[in-house]
Parts: structure tokens; sequence; C-alpha cells
């Protein structure tokens, strides 16, 4: 890792979810220095399990750099993290002793929305671990679900897979049509028995329903009646997402989290004929937030200069 | 408090749910003594809480009986606590250091079965903070349900108040129907943005959902929709449970629970037809259960000497 390091300064742009947390380093033009990633980052699952999982992902980022950990008090940070849309979460992680030179923070939404559109008008649906989804159109900016599991994420992974579980105990208890969701779950989890089951998710977060999502599409794939079902209520609530965002009229929607293209090909033709490629991942969002905020922040100063 | 207590031994029956916990004090020929309550007695949410609210509302029951504290050591208890379906909760509340003389333990299910059938062949369905059913005939038992939010309890008090927060969001959002339930709810705990509501209900336990369940009836009554197609929903999972408890053909169908006589007009007239009003309630249950066992342990004894 001697390999020549360039001149700061440099940006760390963060994107923190409820299962994962993704940084990358770069320099003043956008190179790519070293990318780290680390556990859930989401204040509201507690700020030591958030903080940690971001400087794990950012050590990480900038071993790969070939960055001293010295370095760290020279970083221009920016943050997009889930949970910061509520006024208390985002007063929490603002008061962070973190270790960086400048730390600029909003939600995962916003950097993945700037990520998608370089910062231009546009809307973008987020559906990972949650699910929701923002417009940003001629300075209106309109915020759709994201309120947390159980009562809402509908359509997300940990939703997938809390109506995942939900089935299989329905089956497992004969009030419930028989699903080969069953015994995908049952192999994966390696217990088949109905109170092995309910141990194995009792107090299971939605980061732990997330991980069996994907179960549901595969059953899906296999012609299960009961899967492509829940995928159909699942893409109904991210169609309903979509048309409430389409009522700014945003130039193009983007969809981002790892289940998005496998909820896309489930939405009405109208909505599908309007997605495009996000241009940048969320962590490059926050990247270019943090640049924006530091420019106003550095203009203002000259200006009371 | 010093009328006569007359002589032991003397039976306490537990009935501990998953949002309070009564019991009652009764001598060898049932008459009741005493009567307590306390908080939520289901071990998953705690031993701590449950032992807690199980003494608070013992010695609340002692002390209406007249009977002082130190008799605690003479109680013989018949305890019907959710949550000990699962055997590792079983082994540990069975590993309690009560300060009983005897402690017997089962599932508030089958207490709630002994007390309605008053120990003969029947089924009986909870509609409570959970939603259970089980079927008791000819020596078999059907047990149904009872595995716990959010990927189970459906039709049930956690289940009615955690729909009920999500239409109110979707409402906020604009993206589910305008519903009754948003004016009820926000007046109920006096905000209304919807980041307040979800501060709300962030952290909320099923005990919390289950106390705003009585909104959606409320709602309902008043034509709402929304709030009818949820106890639709809802009423049909509790419809699927009956159905499977009559493949034992047990001779009558008891409820319980603070919902069961909100959601019974919405079952099929089939289901409603075979409904009898339990003869007892679940704690009386308990104080059989606790009398049948010892009576066993008493023989088993006997034989051995």
């Amino acid at each position: 890792m001697n390999r020549t390091i360039g001149q700061g300064p440099w940006y760390l742009g963060i994107d923190g979810g409820g299962s994962k947390c993704r940084v990358v380093l770069v320099d003043t033009n956008d190179q790519v220095l070293g990318e780290g990633l680390g556990g859930p980052a989401n204040p509201l699952r507690g700020m030591k399990v958030a903080t940690d999982s971001i400087m794990t992902a950012t050590l990480q980022a900038m071993a790969q750099a070939g960055l001293p950990e010295a370095y760290l008090s020279q970083l221009v940070v920016g943050a997009g993290l889930a949970g910061v849309n509520m006024p208390q979460y985002f007063k929490l992680v603002s008061e962070w002793q973190h270790p960086f030179a400048e730390f600029y923070l909003t939600s995962d939404l916003h950097t993945a929305c700037i990520g998608a559109h370089q910062g231009r008008d546009g809307a973008v649906i987020i559906v990972g671990t949650g699910s929701c989804g923002l417009a940003d159109v001629d300075g209106q900016v309109l915020d759709i679900g994201g309120h947390g599991f159980p009562y809402g994420d509908n359509g997300s992974g940990s939703w997938f897979g809390n109506q995942l579980v939900h089935h299989v105990l329905l089956h497992k208890d004969g009030i419930g049509a028989a699903t080969l969701l069953t015994d995908l779950l049952c192999q994966d989890i390696g217990v088949s028995a109905t109170l092995d089951i309910v141990s194995h998710f009792m107090h299971a977060t939605p980061t732990v329903y997330a991980k069996y999502a994907p179960l549901v599409f595969a059953a899906a794939e296999q012609g299960d009646a009961t899967a492509l079902a829940i995928i159909e209520r699942g893409a109904a609530h991210i169609e309903h997402i979509a048309q409430r965002l389409f009522s700014l009229n945003p130039p193009s929607l983007s969809f981002i989290g790892g289940l998005a293209y496998k909820v896309i090909p489930y939405l009405s033709p109208a909505v599908q004929a309007r997605v495009r490629e996000a241009h940048a991942a969320p962590e490059f969002g926050a990247v270019w937030f943090a640049r924006a905020q530091q420019s106003k922040s550095q203009a203002s100063t000259k200006e009371r200069v």
C-alpha cells in the first residue's frame, strides 16, 4: 500500500442503509481511491452500531487507497443515512464526535437522488431493506414512505421476508395454501418444525427479514402462486409510490437498492417505461452533496469576510 | 382486611397474556377470595417483566383476600402464560425461583380451553394482543397460530393496531385512501404530523399496537371503508383458525380475549352458530389445571409409597 496517494482534499461519500453501509473515497476529480463496506448505519438501530459500521467501511476504503489512518481528520465527508429524515435522529447523528475535517449529513434517499441524477431534477425509489421514494423537481421535494417496519416499508426486503415467514407458518398450521416457500425457507435456515421456525425469527430485525426476501422471487420464478401473490402486493405498493412521485412530473425515475431490479418487472408498463438507470450510486451522491455543502459554507464564509 | 380467611389450601390461577396478567385466588370450593391485575406476563418480553407482573397481581389478590404475604409459600399456583408453547420459554419460566408451594405451568391457550369447557372437550380461540386457537377432543390437541407479531397473530389486537398505523401513513403520504382512521388516531395520540406519528410507533411493542385496535372498529361502525377492509382481512384469518379447529369436530367453540366479541360479528354464520359462551375465564382454567396436576402428582407419590 505504498503507492502515491496524491494531494488532498479527499472526499468520502457514505451511503448508510438499514442492512449495510457503503463508502467511497475520491479525490477532487471524483477519481475513486478506495471503497469500503460496513454493517447497518441507520441510527434507529443504535448510534454505536451506526458509527461502528461507518468507521469500519471508512478505514477499509482508506487502507485500499493507501491513506494512513492519521488522514481521517482531513476527510470531507458526506453521509446519506436511513432514519435521519426523523428530526431526533438527524440531531443525534449531527452531535456525533466524528473524527473527520467536515461531516455533512442528509437522508440516504436524498443522496440516492443526487447520485442518480447528478444533482439535477428527478425521482428515485429505494427498494432495499426498506422502501421509499423521493422526487426533487424545480426545488420542490416530495418524500414518500420510508417510515419503517412493520407499519411501513411495504414492498421492501423486510416486508417480503416477513410475508415469507407469515405464509410459511400459515402453511405449517394448515390454514394457508401449500407453498414452495416452506421448503426453500426450511432448507435455508436448517430447521423445519414450526416452533423452530418461530424461534429463528422471534427477535428478527428488518435486516434479518430482508435477507430472506430473494427466496420469494426464487419461488415465484418456479411458478409458486403464494410467492407470486406476495410479489404482486409488494409491487403494487411500489407502483403507488411511483405514481405519486409522477405528480411532480420528474424528468426521470431511477431505482436503487438490492431488490429494485427484482420488483421492476412487476410494475405497470407505464412506470417501467419511465425507469432510467441511475447515473451513479448513492455514495457518489453523498460525495457531491458534501462538495456542494462545502462550497455553500465557503461562500457564506467569504460573504461574512 | 381482617375478615376470616378460612383454612388453606389456597389456589391461585394466573392468566398471563402479552398485555396483562389476571389472577384469581380461590379456596378448595372455588370460592373467590381475591383477584389481581398486573402487566404483561409473556416471558418473551423478559422474565423480569413477566414475574413482576405475576407478583403484582398476586399480592393484590392476597391483599383483597386479607391473606398476609407470608402465606405466599402456601399457595398452589396454576399459570397459563403466553409464549410458553416455545420449549425454551417453558424451560425459562419453569426455572423461576418462585415463592409458592407449587407452581404448575402451561400455555394461556390451554388454561383458556380448560376454563371455557370445564376441562371437557372443546375448542377455544383467543383474540387478544395475539391470536391463536386450540381444540382438545378425545385427547387429541390441535394448536394453531400464536406464533407472535409481526409474522403471525393476524386478526389480533397487535395486527389491527399495526394495520391502522400502516393505513394512516398511506393516507398521509397520499398513496392510500382518505380514512377516518387518521383523525381518530391523531386525536388519540395528540400529534398529526407524519414524522410525529412515526416517532410515536417507532419502537412500539405488540401491546402498544393492540391498544389502538378498537379505533379500527370505531371507524368501521361509522362506515369507513378502509377500516372495514382491515376488519374483513383480520376476521378472515380468525375464520380460517375456526374452520381448521372444526376438523377435530369439537362439541363447542368459545372465544376469549379483549377483541373477541368485536371480531365475531364478522365471521361466517356457520362459525358464529357454533360459538358458545366460555364457562369460566382462563384464570379459573389455570386453577383447575393446578388442581388436576396436583392430584396427579399426589397419586404418583402414593403409587411410589
